[in-house]
């Protein structure tokens, strides 16, 4: 057995279909975003744009949060010391989570250290609670419920993407005696597409099954609370599950599940991905109150986003660039290859001083490889128009095909 | 189907059992500690002493930690926005890593969300990509590496606890060509006993496996740099990969794996729970940076550290209290039953303002529930004497048995 030949070969896969990865170094600067330094090249730091993040608000740099981090900081110190049962339980942990629970309509949420960690212990655990359980899975969810589910070890049936034909098809094969979960997500984050919710959970209620939404994309973003688009569509009372993060549009780190307290208490007591870990700081949880709180009854950063998304969607059309159809904040740009996008990023990044990350398998499928921009309350029309005509230009460098104008 | 049904007789074994969980509400006062204010009771904030804290020594609290974050919350913002490879590499990130490959003399070191998610990552990466793979675990081994080695899906070998013999029996009876990977940690942190790393390693060499060690509860306790046991024991160089926390003695939160480039590159490249998720907060990883650095330096918080558990481990065996052999700077008293563990726990917190949790199952096997103290640089000696007398009197009031003084 030879290890380092097994690794390498590893790693040469990687390279020889163009999707090795390599880390951009950033610092963004605080009150100035989108602009942000590159440590990359060998002249210092470089300025740059940031079109990729997704502190979609920013509000990872509002005053309120800030502020809220530092007085924690010098409230109670860094870190929480232990896990939430074992001296890890802080009074900001509390009230986050009935934050996030009035957020939702429920009754209880439940902190968990990222959504992807949310993900995983929720599904995992609740699928192997109820005996037999079997799972209907979006063929686009996101890497982490598919973990979760993997690791619950339930049956799973996988249905073509928002596809509610195929959804009831494969429920209504389904033995009616048997759990049922139906795991999908509200807003796809690289397609920038929405789930039929309602239509989801007629299923579900027809044919007696739980349902688990997650919203990371859309917490804060949508609704005029920011709970996301089940807030917007009034569809929360209808879900059992609504995950989110905290980590985009409230601009910290974190994840949770809002649902009913029976629910929240069998995952609290239950999923090891929550009980053996140390629980989030109470710096983040401190900002996140703020930034939570700030959202519910502040709607401008919202709107201001909408507004840019809008306005570099339709930039982009105009000039004939490939904008993928997006019906959210989300704004891809199809490119088809990933040796080509990332070329097409590197030349954005060295001579426009573009942040934007190509994105390849298997964070989206082979073949529809692209450019995601998400551009915020502060990026300037004159900041897209100029983006818009860097990739004009670039485009026809590379000899790129350019639509006709609809 | 009754779903609720289901709930609630989940629920209900942990209260027939009396192990259903219920979390203090707490609140450190930073410069105080191991003071803080406790919310439990309906009269305010009630000033406790905290003896269960894994923030092992006050790093936490420390000016430099502090100061790091504070600066980094103002020079950057609260989170990162992005995962590592789509805008949320910062770097801060990169200087970290730079900082424990070093601090453990391997070439790479790569960040995680959290210690446990650095293991189920690592430990489920690993073992997928050496195809055939069988995993050598000790039966005490931590929640997260369980659940990595079972969502790998490679075949495991338990060995019974730090049992280099039957480690032997059970890597002789393996297929010499297959994969193999001996999993085991430094410090067990219920028990406070530590691994016999090199013989493990002798055992490693001669069957040709792969060795993981975690060092969560070691790392900036142990060796002159705060390398962990492996540091102190000059073994880092004959383990493949070392795992470790931000969130016990370095004070903050997060995760840690160190090893070769080569390893490094494949777990950063293949690992979902790496891949798909936000990256740690740079205000975390400034506030760790500065917490690693001042450990790598100074050595008299882990001396400070290891005299207080040495004068506790003292007076309550002198006191005929049934404290547990440890060999590290943890202090268990066995107790042997839940509901007499959580009894003793809730009495030290109503009438002595000790707080202490018990520790029951899963945490520990059933029938060794357990108090688990750790003081730190910070906890007096008299604060000691008196805790030790307050349990002398519990055990009296309980009729619990005192041993002979040795
Ligand atoms: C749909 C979806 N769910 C979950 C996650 C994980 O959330 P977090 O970044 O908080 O781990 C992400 C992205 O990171 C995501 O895109
Ligand atoms: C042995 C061991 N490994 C890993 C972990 C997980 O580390 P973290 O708290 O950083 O998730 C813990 C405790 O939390 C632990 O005790």
């Amino acid at each position: 057995m030879n290890y380092d030949q097994v690794f390498d070969s590893a790693i040469e896969r990687l390279h020889s279909e163009g999707r090795y990865r390599v880390f951009i170094d950033i610092l963004r600067n605080k009150g100035a975003y989108p602009n942000a330094r590159c440590f990359a090249g060998h002249n210092g730091p470089k300025p740059i744009t940031v079109w990729c993040s997704n502190d979609y608000l920013a509000m990872g740099q509002h005053p309120k949060v800030i502020e809220a981090m530092e007085e924690a900081l010098h409230n109670v110190g860094a870190g929480s010391g232990g896990t939430r049962n074992i001296g890890g339980n802080t009074h900001y942990h509390i009230q986050l989570e009935g934050e996030l629970a009035d957020l939702h309509g429920k009754d209880g949420a439940l902190l968990f250290t990222s959504g992807y960690v949310s993900n995983d212990a929720t599904l995992s655990t609740l699928a192997k609670i109820l005996p037999g359980c079997v799972i209907f899975s979006d063929e686009l969810n996101h890497a982490s419920m598919i973990a979760g589910i993997r690791n619950s070890g339930a049956e799973k049936k996988v249905f073509r993407h928002n596809d509610v034909e195929h959804l009831e098809e494969l429920l209504a094969e389904t033995d009616p005696s048997v759990p049922k979960l139906i795991a999908f997500e509200s807003v796809y984050s690289m397609d920038g597409d929405v789930a039929p919710i309602h239509a989801i959970c007629d299923l579900a209620e027809k044919y007696n099954a739980l349902t688990y939404i997650d919203e990371v994309h859309a917490v804060g973003m949508y609704g005029p609370r920011g709970g996301g688009i089940t807030d917007r569509d009034q569809a929360a009372h209808r879900i059992d599950i609504i995950e989110g993060t905290l980590g985009k549009a409230f601009g910290v780190m974190g994840g949770y599940i809002a649902a009913d307290t029976r629910i929240i208490d069998v995952i609290r007591s239950y999923a090891p991905g929550f009980i053996f870990t140390t629980s989030l700081s109470p710096v983040l949880v401190a900002g996140v109150l703020a930034s939570v709180r700030h959202l519910k009854s502040s709607s401008v950063e919202r709107e201001g986003q909408q507004a840019s998304a809008a306005f570099l969607k339709k930039s982009l059309a105009d000039a004939g660039l490939p904008v993928m159809p997006s019906t959210t904040h989300i704004v891809p740009l199809m490119v088809g290859d990933p040796i080509r996008a990332k070329k097409i990023a590197d030349i954005l990044l060295a001579e426009y001083g573009v942040y934007v990350q190509p994105i390849n398998y298997p964070t989206v499928p082979r073949g529809t490889e692209r450019l995601r921009f998400t551009p915020g309350p502060s990026h300037t029309e004159a900041m897209m128009t100029e983006l818009t005509e860097a990739l004009v230009e670039i485009w026809q460098r590379m000899e790129l095909e350019l639509q006709q104008a609809a």
